[in-house]
């Protein structure tokens, strides 16, 4: 059974509040763990992270089988041991995503302004960049293509992967995903001790600028503490997708779409917003009947217990402005006309239009990116692309003339602020050098 | 005295080093106590608002002259009092900071490829923006501009400042400048406790999704602590300036933008990198003759004896490559063709070209922005723009056939990663819906 909500119920603004600020996820409280893991790295380098590596993960780097750098024998023979259809969907993805991520690349800019100042920027990649790829069963290769494209797009010149190997063993199809990436250098490590040393570097392990990817409580509270030092991008929590669907869809479509969110992670959330309540209920019964043929039934039937809701509307303009105030990480758009609601999304981190593009596709073979704003932070901020990987470095160039006609506003604006010699730089040029 | 370095000694290398990890900034531990803050505002909102301005701020919100809400009079009343040069001069630096700032407004995305998906992204603005201006000597009205034009240009509907006021008095030029940039919500709050209303709201201020803006180390906490609630800037840190300049230059003025620099504070940094010593000591010479009769010589003395330097190296390419290693927040090229150089500039936030640029001429009218990337994270970020203030929504079709060509792919890879509802919500739809 999932929430019900009605925009006609007096009580309607209530429960929809109540439904936003609902806190799905647990922030363990790792901090004083996580920092002193950073210190340990930081001082004693790859020893630490050898040592943190035998106690959470039970690999030994000594061994020649497992070493801390994962060789090239190791990451062909993953490839060789994955089934060739995934292998060659791998690489559809991959070619998918690196031409849909190509358009993303920023233009340069340089002109002259009305008095003659040149201004503009360049756009250059970040020199380094660690991915972190999480372990066990969230361990996908799907996100080490939708992580690693789009900085090997950008330009970056070094991407480093890192993902712990419990006993030393590594998904082979994630080894398979990097290597159809164009990753080479690739660590058995993870955790806090693993961000530690992408950030602050070890004898081994040469630092990076910025470090992105999922994780787990220690991974993320690790990226923030080093925030500062490297970029970091989002801090990802539990994934969510909004439905608005009109009277004219097949209940078992959006059935199978809500589950296909709520089997991620029991934090998970699926809503349907639509505007025929018959649907709406065809639908709960769809959940409830597909929930029991599915493999991760369990997960998906207590996402869909606690956070799942179907909430009815009287049209789609109200849809949309409930889909805004939600900002969904996910917005599918199952009406026939998608596009005459586009223009009136406001906050999501994608958008999924019409009946025959569900989540999933966009998940894997789409082209578009799966890293996506989650927890409402789609009303400011973007999913992963290209820019996560770049730079702007902007450029001014002032001659003479442009200088004496400036200099007077900068020098009252630096005397009303109390900057001396701010002042000074400027009147010292009204002097010409020659 | 500066700090002396030669790329011919053997020891430069670690010199270097030394100059690049030197900290620069004492980080407060401040932590406990912004969280208790914020959880305060969080439960008591405006009371304890109030309770804090006046402990912290020594003003008192139930004082009609001094209401937490700056009033349109206030702020008129504060525009008369500037000195209308200043005025005139803010008014040009908005203008040229608009213009600027419109170039960076990126554009929508929408195409099909070559199987037919529709695939493409919209731009558009957050919905309110929170500008923190800190109170004191730092209170600038350059940096509401720097700040406020780009969320405008952006698009951004509310843009809310917050600024703390001793005894309720805030520097008339502040309010000049926010007045001129269109801001027209402004609290007379600031602290942990200001940027705990704007993430969360109170009675009186409607929450914002993003906070920017620069200020002390328990604002700078708050910010990372409510991260993930609302979006904010970076963490900005001392300023810094690297110039590079080859023989022809004069000392004076150099030395003029090395002091420019490190007026700000004392753990402001100065390097100069040259390929002629002479001209290193000269300017060292001009750096002293000048910090006598500087207004804030106390503060730039320091910042020069303790973190000034001086580079000298054989050619200009090993000037630009040490520069990209220190990543500075401005990178002066004080040589006749900077063009030349321009393209081997790798991490810098804002490169200010030639002999007649000096870089403060960028902190007030040049007209791109002075909100750079310090401590070296021009590496991995770029300065204050408009995307700060906009976010990208990815959009995704698909049509029956498009579905049914990446189908297989998609539910090999869902399969491959374990995700039976993923696959489902593809295979699912296999069979048309008509």
């Amino acid at each position: 059974m999932a929430i019900w909500l009605d925009t006609a119920a007096d009580d309607f603004e209530t429960a929809f509040t109540a439904l936003l600020s609902m806190k799905r996820e647990v922030s363990k409280d790792v901090g004083d763990t996580v920092d002193a893991i950073i210190a340990d790295i930081r001082a004693n380098g790859d020893t630490a992270l050898a040592a943190y590596s035998a106690r959470f993960d039970d690999v030994d780097f000594s061994d020649p089988a497992t070493p801390m750098k994962v060789g090239t024998e190791e990451i062909e023979a993953a490839i060789a041991a994955v089934d060739p259809k995934v292998i060659d969907a791998l690489r559809l993805a991959e070619e998918r995503i690196r031409k849909h991520h190509a358009r993303q690349l920023p233009p340069d800019d340089s002109y002259e302004d009305e008095i003659g100042v040149t201004l503009g920027h360049r756009w250059t990649a970040v020199e380094a960049v660690g991915l972190y790829v999480p372990g066990g069963t969230a361990s996908y290769p799907s996100s080490v293509l939708m992580n690693a494209v789009p900085a090997k797009v950008a330009g970056v010149e070094r991407v480093v992967m890192v993902v712990p190997a419990m006993k030393g063993k590594i998904n082979p199809a994630v080894l398979a995903a990097a290597k159809i990436a164009g990753i080479t250098e690739i660590y058995r490590i993870g955790g806090a001790q693993a961000v530690a040393a992408l950030a602050y570097g070890t004898e081994t392990i040469a630092p990076v600028s910025k470090i992105v990817g999922p994780g787990n409580a220690y991974v993320a509270a690790a990226k923030r503490a080093v925030f500062g030092t490297v970029g970091i991008d989002m801090i990802a929590g539990p994934s969510e997708v909004l439905v608005i669907a009109d009277g004219d869809n097949n209940p078992d479509w959006i059935a199978a779409d809500l589950l296909a969110q709520a089997e991620h992670d029991t934090a998970a959330q699926s809503i349907l917003i639509t505007t025929d309540k018959a649907l709406g209920e065809a639908v709960e019964k769809a959940v409830e009947r597909q929930l029991k043929t599915l493999p991760r039934g369990e997960i998906a039937g207590a996402s869909w217990r606690d956070y799942g809701a179907i909430i009815s509307v009287l049209d789609l303009d109200t849809a949309l402005s409930l889909a805004n105030r939600v900002a969904p990480e996910h917005l599918e758009l199952a009406v026939d006309d998608p596009e005459a609601l586009i223009p009136k999304v406001r906050n999501a981190g994608a958008i999924f239009a019409g009946h025959y593009t569900p989540e999933a596709i966009g998940d894997y073979v789409g082209g578009s990116n799966h890293v996506l704003p989650t927890a409402r932070s789609a009303r400011f901020s973007s999913g992963l692309g290209v820019l996560d990987f770049m730079k702007r470095t902007s450029i001014l160039r002032l001659g003479p003339e442009q200088l004496n006609r400036l200099a007077p506003s900068a020098i009252e604006l630096a005397e009303c602020e109390g900057l001396g010699a701010h002042a000074r730089s400027v009147a010292i040029r009204l002097n010409r050098k020659e």
